[in-house]
């Protein structure tokens, strides 16, 4: 998830718009009315909760081990396979390199309906490696660091998944659980072909979680975005002897990158558009044949992102017809936004709420004070943010907020996540602090409270299949008259390389 | 002709680049070898020139009364209607409204080869009313003046028609002498449509003539234009409420011109592209639905101009395509480079040479330097420069010039042409202090030398067909892989209102 | 009020936005605890309604009239004159010529404390002119009309002016009764000159409503708005002999555009800034040496306006020294966004409430549905809109929005506002349709509902002074920190002439 | 030289305008009244002549080890040492490190005046590797080439040198002879330096010859450059969550491209300003802290591109202005234009054509038509050229030149050069087709002739002290009003590694 939480501080309301609100009396009055249910269900969460506690060491090591390898989208060979690892030792069974992707992987367990799925992520961020002190040391400078704290992410969401499948086996329940390992969330829309590739087709509902500086529940909201490579080729020639003769592609970037900014007033404002340039040209005396723009688009809806997404192709038609410089469009990359789910997330959380928070030690205190001052925000959380939990809170569009490839997920079954207080109170995403608190005890201690409330949800699924009609109908009712598409095309493969080119 | 002389103090090579050269050995040895005809060409000449002079008050006072007048493109009925009762009243038959044009005309005498046509102009500009005073003082203020003097060049033209006229009539001379009343000649491409509809088909040779600060043949050079107005149209909207809704026109066209800037580095250094921005919005708070932008691009070179167009109104169509809005373009205008005719340039220039400069008396002298005290530049020039003619000299493309619609009839009939000292030197053309000068003794004294010049060699082509013969031969070789296209489109009609529009 | 209630349909939360909530248990104690001073305003109450009554026909008649005048910002002679004659006659002192402001005017009733003030607007805009029918069909065509209902605001403001003088009068009511004739709201900052001139220094609360299609209170909001025409001087030089020679003013302006539209990806999305091209050069072939941008810029909070608006500043300053042009900003104006007063608020939805909407005759539902034909809106609202009262609501700092001049006299004067149903549901202001609306019985009829909520209100604050104190308090409490500063220059008069120039 | 005689089959006047005229009836009377010392000369001319055939093939192999080397500019040890080592086995002191340039060296010969400078370089191109094959065959992809011919530049100079030494030896002449051995000519502006730390002050005469496709005199011409990194500054901020946090420092960068193209049409037609981006960004969704445009611009004149540059300041710091960003100027380069000797000239001449050209054998010829075959140009030029000698000619100042270093030499020390045809005709510098010319014996071939005439008129010069009085003459006429300045800080070292950075 591409900055999940940063800036909470300065836009109190950007949190909050991640955190559903229970309107559907529906869904209320299921507890009210089952009394019985309910008691047995505090004893299933009892045991739920402490085969987390069981395997809570383990999988903290695996997060610490993985946060060692801090490898990029689509190169987390190390990552995946340590996971795989763990999940083939726990008693699943492992299908790797699926939807083209040598690092995806799932892993499963038991048959049968419902089918629930777990979403684990693992790739890391470039130039964010940081040791786990509360001042800034690279543990090697410009290389790549877990400063989305996906480390935490995948371990946790698998300590989930394995707790499930324990509480299933000990108490001979049916159905199939499934932990989807998705590489390249940062960038490379992993999980978008593992949804092309149609392996999300027969899941009921999927779960999953992201780390976060406060505990809530994520039900709908963050940024659909869109993204391209725009390359021009021009014709290349002396820029003193006969610049009359080139056709300079570097003009059209501009022309383009202008075009944006003409079509900023003109978008509705909770829109993002944001590009760099990425090749801008060789020598200055040479007319440059080739330049390119690397583009991202983002709206609250996916429907009006596509209608801009058009607007920007022929911004970059415009420029190529300006400048006589022909357009290429390569590395599509495309994150829906989160579809919520008004059923699941009054039953998140309660999960959550039930779980509650935690309490940081001395020691951790004393660390969190120190990085606190290193943020340079005006007004500091407090720390005991990580013992509280949110309430839930309707989506507001005009929020700030980031993008995810759950997105994507989300719009073809029925979602409901978490996010939890793995880094120190008031620490961004995508930050050098962030890596600091996801290597060490506070990000551990906030990921097994996300294990916890995934594995509580999860067991409810597998134990209450009125849930799981209730999360479809609301499914059904919000695609009311809407259709999934991504613009990624249908025969460009997953961009192993798109780091690096 | 759009600002003929100007700038000739700063770029000395400009008016010289006007001048034509002598090179062909074979024009050079016609008055070698034909002795008997030179000497009776002398008398000839004599009786001419004594025509002019006799009709010379006469014509003056048609100036004057032209440059009162000061009427601007297409709306010159005053003008042409006191040009078109002195040629008739001198013997000419008069086809008066041709191509589409109400104050267009042609004179005629005589019948039969050859056909010679002697081109005349008389629209003003505006803003440059002014007296007859070396101070600025106007007429009228922001009133139209003949800072182009234009009521010289009609009237001039007249009494060299009138004076052949006489001449053929005492002399028994075959041939048909035609006059052009030419309007619109500043921005309307008035003679553009003469051209088009046929006027021009039958003629051999054109003569023409432009005012200026010094005395000089117009071989060829002048640049190629092209003019438009791109209007964009877009969809108004709120500029607060729903700026979103709205498809801006104002950034088409600053788009436009923003492409236009990026293009100038990629086209040959000596084209010119300028433009402004004659519609630019409402009011603020309102998404502009219509915005306009009046360009004119400019090369020594027709083609290469052609290939410049080409890619301006692609700027203009990814300008639209880049903003949602659409485009029209209107109001064409076109005037071609003015190609030159080696033959008859040494003819040219040698009558020119026979008739010489004038030398200004006393009180023009005393008005000429206190005008030259309002022109601010850096060398002022001699007033002896009216005395003198410039020698023949090739067309430089890099120097800085002007366009007139000589130059299309240029294109489809040899045509040569004189520059006379009519404004006091220094003054450039398109100022008040050209006005000044059109409207006194100083234009008038400089347009009598125009009208010898041009009286002398039309008599000259009617009374030696090998002349003829070889200005076609030159044509010929000149036109050789090339075409005459105008980019007016044919259905379009000449933009009577093209100033107030 | 610039385009009050237009796009409400679009966006449902606008008009939301500039309702009020009512927090404070204070206020709503204030109720609960006076069961006997409420029995007393019951009876008051209904004195005043009736008093409304009683004025209705005139009042119609005035504002019909006004109507037809339909005169520009500053330019309202007739309109003017009309509304002090009236007031006069109902017993009120007239000063007019205030502010430096030819139609300004101060209509006063009674003495001492409090004293409560009334505004009244009655300026039309351009090119709104239009009969009342459903379809298209302009008075004068291009001519003014009251496409924001400024006839009705004015003369409604009035008749509760009048009806509470008489209530007083009836009731030995002490304390000053004022109604503000302002001038020149639509983009003329009227109300900012006669705040600066010390008009509102003793003034304890401020009343005013505005023309819209929906019953609600409001309660702050709106935008506040900077504007400015920046004037670029270059040096004019013929663009195809010396561009070189040549600054361009249109060259500044064009970069000064881009520049601003590179801005706006970083500032807050909520703000709006949009100019037009007012004069972009004379003649393509002159380098223009002067050059206009008409600008505005809004953000929901004055203080981050002010911010917005030293960036603006600084990308003018920057646009000249990139063209070597120089920079002249005149015609300085400013609205403030308004203040809303949470003391206030309650009493003000109480009583429109107690005043209730109002229900069409057959005759206007037939208009009203006819004119919503050529709306072109997506979801048209039903005509049972003028019945209900619209709830309290915070505003929403993203919501679309506009501005007025009534917000710099809410950071002076605790204030409190209406809007009533004058136009067809679903028209928006600056619109042909609330023209139409604003000249017939619907508007009219809107326009009593509220004069009669405005009469009430000032009744109560001239009965209750806790109410008056509660306000003051509730105002104190939000400029805590603030202070009000106009960056209209101190030097600068009112512009008469802002229209036309 | 930046790519020198490229171009020339498109532009005739291109390498035409790099030739001298003789117009000094001083100079040719020189020659005219001294039989006596012409006869003297001959007997001169033929040993010096012997003296480079003597040692033509050592040199020829020192220009193909140095053509193996390919050394990028300041970087050139080995080519630099191997030069150093020859001239020291020839005779010479040798000072190595000059100016702060590690590959800088003055080699000397003799003492007292004249003081005689011949000019070496040596220097690669990066991507210009290519085998001595016609076809594209690099020796290592992407790696530097001699594709300028510096290989044979430097050894033909000091093959110039050597002999000249050998002759002055044999006849006991006096004087001293340096060869200047002049790293980094490829944009690292090294003999500025020299110049700066006042390496030529006692020098009377300098001399200086560059590859091409024709023979003839360099007098004067080329384009005065300056160049420079312009980076901005910004703030990061998160694109999608907090863009209105971020100052851009690409958005600076675009809009000082944008002032620049904008500037375009305001300058001289015959200047030249190119540049391409650097740096422009990170990562699409980080607002760019840090942005850079490497910018070069250039003019016939050293006193208008100095106005030009002050022109290029202000638009950075516009964009600054308009960004809220800050402005760095660093890595600032520039070369003056060539300042020509009308004394020299002739003289230069004379020699040049006393050499004469050369013919190429069936086997050289055979390989020039293949790899004209790669040229893709419309008129390919014969194979003849290398037999003939250009004539004099003045320098066009509109015709498409490029830049050298030399330029600044010659603001300080009277110059004249020669160009000579060592690539295949119709071949243009900086292409790979010079790389192959240059490593071969066409190249070598031309280099020889070029090392005759160097030779022939240092001979001269040291032989007719009147030659260098008349230099000396000629050159303080032409400065006079003029005084050098580079805009290089006299606190910036040589740019050791300008290449990487």
């Amino acid at each position: 998830m591409t900055i999940f939480n940063s800036m909470q501080i300065a836009f109190p309301r950007t949190l909050r718009s991640l955190m559903a609100v229970a309107t559907s009396t529906f869904c209320l009055g299921l507890y009210v009315t089952a009394p019985v249910q309910a008691q047995s269900t505090a004893s299933a969460h009892k045991q739920v909760e402490q085969l987390v506690d069981a395997g809570a060491a383990n999988w903290k090591q695996v997060s610490k081990e993985i946060w060692g390898y801090a490898e990029l989208g689509y190169h987390e060979s190390k990552s995946s396979a340590l996971l795989q690892t763990q999940m083939k030792a726990a008693g699943f069974k492992v299908e790797a390199g699926v939807a083209d992707e040598p690092t995806a992987f799932i892993a499963s367990y038991g048959e049968g309906k419902p089918v629930i799925a777990i979403l684990g992520e693992f790739d890391a961020l470039p130039g964010l490696s940081q040791q786990t002190t509360p001042d800034r040391e690279p543990v090697v400078a410009n290389a790549p660091g877990h400063g989305c704290g996906h480390n935490l992410l995948g371990s946790g969401a698998a300590l989930a998944a394995v707790s499930v499948k324990e509480y299933m086996q000990a108490n001979h329940i049916a159905g199939t659980l499934r932990y989807y390992g998705t590489p390249a969330e940062e960038g490379g829309s992993g999980k978008v072909y593992m949804v092309r590739d149609g392996l999300f087709k027969d899941v009921d509902v999927v779960l999953h979680w992201h780390p976060g500086d406060r505990n809530g529940v994520i039900n709908g909201g963050l940024l659909a975005v869109d993204s391209a490579k725009f390359t021009f080729h021009g014709i290349a020639a002396h820029a003193a002897m006969a610049p009359d003769r080139g056709r300079s592609a570097l003009d059209a970037v501009m022309l383009m990158g202008t075009g944006i900014e003409f079509m900023r007033e003109h978008i509705p404002s909770n829109s993002r558009v944001h590009y760099i340039i990425s090749k801008g040209g060789v020598a200055p005396n040479i007319v440059p044949d080739l330049a390119q723009m690397d583009l991202m688009a983002r709206n609250p809806s996916n429907t009006v992102l596509t209608g801009i997404w058009d607007r920007i192709l022929k911004i970059a038609q415009g420029a190529a017809l300006m400048t006589g410089t022909t357009l290429e469009v390569t590395g599509i990359g495309s994150d829906a936004n989160i579809v919520g789910n008004d059923a699941l997330a009054p039953v998140a959380q309660k999960n959550l709420e039930e779980v509650g928070g935690y309490t940081m030690d001395a020691s951790q205190k004393e660390f969190a004070l120190r990085l606190q001052k290193t943020l340079g925000i005006d007004t500091v959380p407090s720390l005991d943010q990580t013992d509280t939990i949110e309430p839930l809170r309707p989506v507001d569009p005009n929020a700030p907020s980031a993008s995810t490839d759950v997105g994507d997920v989300s719009w073809v079954v029925p979602t409901i996540g978490f996010t939890t207080a793995t880094f120190v109170p008031g620490v961004a995403a995508h930050t050098w602090q962030a890596t600091a608190s996801a290597g060490m005890s506070i990000g551990q201690d906030g990921m097994i409270i996300a294990s916890k409330a995934l594995a509580l949800t999860a067991a409810d699924l597998f134990t209450k299949p009125e849930l799981v009609t209730a999360a479809k109908a609301d499914f059904a009712r919000k695609m009311t008259g809407k259709t999934y598409h991504s613009p990624i095309p249908v025969d460009q493969k997953p961009l192993i390389n798109y780091r690096g080119n």
